[in-house]
């Protein structure tokens, strides 16, 4: 098994069937991912040790995906230099608007690259560390292109069904 | 002097004039304040290290004000079990509406008491910080009472000056 | 059984299963607590002699939930000098975003801590009220500790549940 | 000089320019008006006091506008069956979203007539106090229909003035 | 039977439901009230005279319901200077938000009395008419104040049950 | 000069900047258009009336834009059948959202093409009309075409500035 | 079979229950219809392509729905000056308030029709294509003043049920 | 000079004076940037043109910031596999919301890393880009670590200056 590449971090448990989508993208790509439960309010200590190591330990780049004040993405990117994925969740009453807003605020200085709310957001996430390893992965590089024609020939099926 | 019982961060030095209306409020009542600029984002280690031995050198209570993604609050939060106060500021193209929701809408287990926005959230922050000392200090409720009065006097007087 | 230092208010029935998450929690901690319904609309005379005499049976902090334009938290306020901690339920249409901005914006001089929206909030009060009392009283601030430390062993559970 | 029919009540002093909007309605209708400051929670027991002998004063109408979490009208009409007419005011840096909702959002059972925020929702105010006054005085009623009109042709001059 | 003294108009039989709210307490007040579906877009013609013949029917007050781009109350006030109260429903996908300031932000000149979204607006605007004809009528001002009462012992009744 | 072919209505000669970029473009395009101040609350029947006949007098397509809660272009939609193309404008404390939503949130039936908010919905409001009328007349399509080459090319020269 | 005067894109076959709202008035209406899946971010070439030739295949409308970040309906009128309709679709968790944005704030330039978020927008997107065709096409103005009567009818027929 | 590695595009001039806050941070980490105004809607083949060939000229990254409903990120996404990254920009009424939503909420398959709106998001765009092409470039890794430092050390001259 490859050295993971990827960190995905989730707040809670919870968050696993969301934050898999960025899993399963990172797979089909070969990518090796470590996933991690940790909260920036619950256990900041953790969320410190996994990050402040991250670098060391072969990271490239850390995903991170929180619902309500959604503080885990800024306090990763506050604690290193990689490049950090946010992934707002929709679990408060406000759909994901607080989590967003959390998420993509962040003051000049510190950069988090927030994707959209939600698993369509979490999916991105994954593609979105795939495409920054694809800066010096050619073999990563090339399957991003495949994985778009695929997409582009399953609209064309769909787009087939509903003109027949 | 006395030895401060309340800390009051902020993350930038631009965030002066609006915090120090909670200072105002505390140096009135005769509760000493400590003040410092310490950013979730910029500089999180000095945070967590002015947050981990605040209990011990005799803080009770920390307020935290932060605009855009507002993260200090929830942050400080996550490394103290002291009665922690936060002020969205409203310093980013969305008026606050960031700050506030950053600051609010903590998830379960983590509590950060959010006051309004801006310049009247800090000066409330100020006058609940008063409130949680006055719980076991009786010097400080009498104040409290006295401040109410004179406010609702001040009150008195701009409805003479509109009905006069 | 111990006097009671926590009021916790409501402004209906139906909100009972949501601030019950408060009750759950000050009496892990041991911390007796009295709730009320009180409506700031219905019941206006009410809400205020339950608040006017507070200080004087021994209440240590007000807890006031309430949805839609939900007052109840403010109308608290402006009866008392102890703490009031507000939480806004998601039971109107909009889904608690108008309780959150009812109750947490509050105007320069009368203070309310608020709480997320919904079930967390109320949660985190509870938490909140504790921390207050923990000011002063070592007994409350040792269980709060702990209970932090049983949160964080939960995440670590759930870390390596997904991990394994 | 008439008895008043209308109490206008405000949360400050600063709102009286806004608040006046109405005022000047009224006057030019002929109805008289009593102006209050008074806060629902700087000065609870004014405005309590202010509410609860409005009716046997002669009061049929009471107009209440406030910023922030403007809680006037709802704390007002929670003390009286008479009609309340809410003006959220924009004083706040939510633009008067937050008195808005605060004011609009009343639960089940006590209403409140909200107008727009700002200076045309007090304008309307005093239109909407004299529409009430209206149902049972003929004369208020012609002068409504007469303003109408006034109206009508200030937009068939505009109208002229451009396509001239 | 008496004659009607309120008119209730909707844009579509959908929102029956919701406004029948109204009138329920209408007639729990012994208040005649005449239900209309009559939708500003779809027919109005039919609305504008429903209306412009409203005053010399005897109607005293109109309320209006409406979802979407809650038009409705707004083109009623244009029609008349009787007091007109709008209901937005939450009938679209932004769960009522747009009806609400179609209703309320309207311009300086043409009040429209707006009431909280849904059902709780719609029994609300039932009250507020009934609060309207009771400036003029003492035996709906002693019935409203009855059933101020009588929500108040309910109050009681729920308080009791938890504190049981 | 040509029989008008698009009639632009405004609630207001305040609007009137802002509606001009909408006659502007018409103007560059010979297509002529008529200029009215008309409001549906406080000249319903003059709105009406230029409605009602348009139709008749050779008008094409209408251009309605008004401020807060926006109801011109829906009550100019309930009387015609010709394109109706909404323009909110930001005049209200809530800068446009009311007017925005108020515009474009009309209901199932009849429609209303709502613009962006401001200055460049009534310039877009001035295009889309032109598109409109250029379906059935080749000399404007072949302007439109024109003036986005045009537009192209100046935003060529921008990019030269910047790049030199 | 006549040769389609409108073409109907959306971004995903998921899209098609809504869209074809849009499809069914248009039939009501003898105006052909084509209906093609093409995404502005899966299938860019295909959505160029098509609305690059869409004007000499004989459309005279695009109508274009999409959900999210909803870009289709801009896209579209970036390669077009035939005229776009936007149907903003709520498939995300913000229910459509961000495809409403991201189609209605067009830049001033390139104009682009938004109806109402979701199943009544797609509905009055067809309406609204028809209104334009039946500039220039009599036969169909004739149908849509027949479809304004059969929906005011209806109403009528359930004003009918009502005070039956 | 070195061969640019970012490209930053941006929808008008006038965004310059924000984008370039993403210049000036890459020209001081030594990253090689080429600027263009290139608009997704006034001249899409100009942006499809620099995005497709953006790759074999060497490109690693792209910026593209925008306001109003901003299509530019998404349709530049569109047309490559390379990471995104855009900056929503706060030109229009709604205060850069719009931008916002319409650059963050990217539907699953085509990701775009959205910064916060405005200035800070233009420099978080910089740096951001930066920590992309550090992963494969020990220099600028460096870099990135010597900037946090430098941050680091002025919020602690901040801070000594309000203890002072």
């Amino acid at each position: 098994m490859h050295k993971p590449q990827v960190l995905i971090l989730m707040g809670s448990e919870n968050d696993l069937p969301m934050m898999d989508e960025a899993t399963k993208v990172l797979t089909e790509f070969g990518i090796a991912a470590e996933r991690h439960v940790a909260s920036a309010h619950r256990t900041p200590e953790k969320v410190r040790d996994l990050v402040l190591n991250a670098e060391s330990r072969g990271i490239s780049v850390i995903i991170a995906g929180a619902g309500f004040a959604a503080h885990l993405a800024g306090v990763v990117a506050a604690h290193t230099t990689l490049p950090v994925i946010g992934v707002p969740l929709d679990s408060s009453p406000l759909k994901g608007l607080d989590a967003l807003l959390a998420t993509v605020q962040m003051p000049g200085g510190i950069p988090v690259a927030s994707m959209a709310i939600g698993k369509a957001g979490a999916k991105n996430a994954g593609l979105f560390a795939a495409s920054i390893i694809a800066v010096a992965d050619k073999a990563v590089r090339e399957k991003l292109k495949q994985y778009r024609k695929d997409m582009a020939e399953k609209i064309e099926q769909q787009d087939k069904n509903i003109s027949a």
